[in-house]
């Protein structure tokens, strides 16, 4: 199955795209896409309720706005330095252990919402990445048995300022939290739609440039791993995202780096996770 | 006001303590003390109501649990080294501008709850800390302002592994984020409680030896530095928590390193916000 959220920002309604690519609105279901839903087996009881009601679903507009595929999670955590190639890029060693940090959930947004470039940003950076739903509370939970702590899959970038990331006085949650950093979608995949997550093509362009190309059989932790390790550090709820890292070819690693300015266009995709484009614009008021 | 939550863990009950110390049960009111709460103005809203209805809402019973004093925030922000000398004894600079780092809000519980020091874990560590909740939407609010978006004030401890936030790969979050690590009360002072923030005594005691004893004179980033400063590089939203740092006389900081085993005490208080009292207990199944 794979979940939609549809209208206006912070008041969008959940929807289904359906097998045969028709976007369907669900909200007779009466839940959104949210740690309730994931927490109370939503993801089945909605696939049980589409049986009986989808024939009299109405469609979504075809110019609806797409708005992240979840809603708010309780925490969006981002592991670094996931592919060597990138932590090379960066200038970084590669990680004995997975590195671990946090977005502001204020700064999810559609797939295809215009990215805001942050006032006095200089250094405002791409990643595309594949992004994990946890479909079930998890603490202290064993690597053979993460998968089943999985909802299932999105596709995100991670905008990043690398100034305020890496040159502002310490720990890169300042560089990752800025409002619209965290398009998510445009669907959520359940798991059974992806047969090997570790088997992904992903890319992304820059002005019609391919820059990231890769798979995510290049993780250097892959899910279990990666899902296992987080849950010795902080209990994962339902619905929270893992994002798991990003290949080489963000800004940063060009020699001089390249950074968005405004009218800059950004797409990106994964194989079967659907495609993104943002359009960078300048902060206002 | 002083708001407080009550009952069951994660079944808190909103509540108040009146001038008379009496603690009463506001569940007649109808809401918990989160975002939506925080954002409808429910500060003024509760403290009219209670003009009507305080006489007639039940005592919460003496020997109830409390609670966090707030619901689940959108996020935990911390401020690091933001007293000079637990910089000094943490062996770093004083920097520059603010230091900030998340806390997983899985992690937020009552003030009197046992911490759990986590499986595998030889350095958990205390922090008596001032935490700030927000009462309106923040973004690009300048320093001037910052206190109109001030909501209240309470006691925070910021439990953290010092093995797992700084010597296993990267980025605090991963040691600041376990469950019990952020207990929270026993209130929350509305604004108009708290003369001035900025010259409150903080101590904490282990075991009845008093090791942490400053006052938030001494932050380095005074609360409307911090308000405003965060608001660049991240909208803060109504009932966010920013804790603004721990002075001296945490375990890293003695020589050799003290760290907490099962069965020790630990007490902490914040002039006019109350105190709170855990016992550490080793991580079980």
């Amino acid at each position: 199955m794979k979940l939609i959220r549809f209208g206006a920002f912070e008041n969008e309604k959940p929807g289904v795209i359906l097998p045969s690519g028709k976007k369907i609105n669900v909200v007779a279901f009466g839940e959104d896409y949210n740690e309730h839903f994931f927490k109370s087996n939503g993801i089945e009881r909605l696939a049980d309720w589409l049986v009986e009601n989808a024939e009299s679903c109405p469609e979504v507009p075809g110019d609806a706005r797409l708005g992240s595929c979840v809603a708010r999670p309780s925490k969006i955590i981002c592991i670094g330095l996931n592919y060597a190639k990138h932590a090379a890029e960066s200038g970084m060693d590669l990680p004995v252990e997975p590195v671990v940090f946090f977005k502001a959930t204020t700064a999810l947004c559609g797939p295809n919402d215009n990215v805001i470039i942050p006032r006095n940003s200089v250094k405002t950076d791409w990643e595309v990445e594949l992004a994990v739903v946890i479909g079930k509370k998890a603490s202290y939970i064993e690597k053979e048995d993460a998968m089943d702590y999985v909802a299932g899959y999105c596709l995100h970038n991670d905008y990043s300022e690398r100034e305020f990331q890496l040159e502002r006085s310490g720990q890169w949650v300042k560089g990752k939290s800025n409002d619209t950093f965290a398009p998510m979608g445009p669907f959520m995949a359940t798991k059974d739609e992806i047969a090997d997550p570790h088997n992904l093509n992903l890319w992304l362009e820059l002005n019609g440039k391919r820059i990231q190309d890769s798979n995510t059989d290049d993780l250097v932790f892959n899910i279990p791993h990666i899902v296992s390790y987080l849950s010795n550090f902080m209990t994962l709820l339902p619905g929270d995202v893992i994002s798991t890292g990003t290949p080489a070819g963000v800004g940063l690693g060009f020699k001089p780096p390249i950074y968005l300015k405004p009218g800059d266009e950004v797409k990106l995709g994964i194989e079967g996770l659907g495609e993104q484009h943002q359009v960078a614009v300048a902060w206002s008021k």
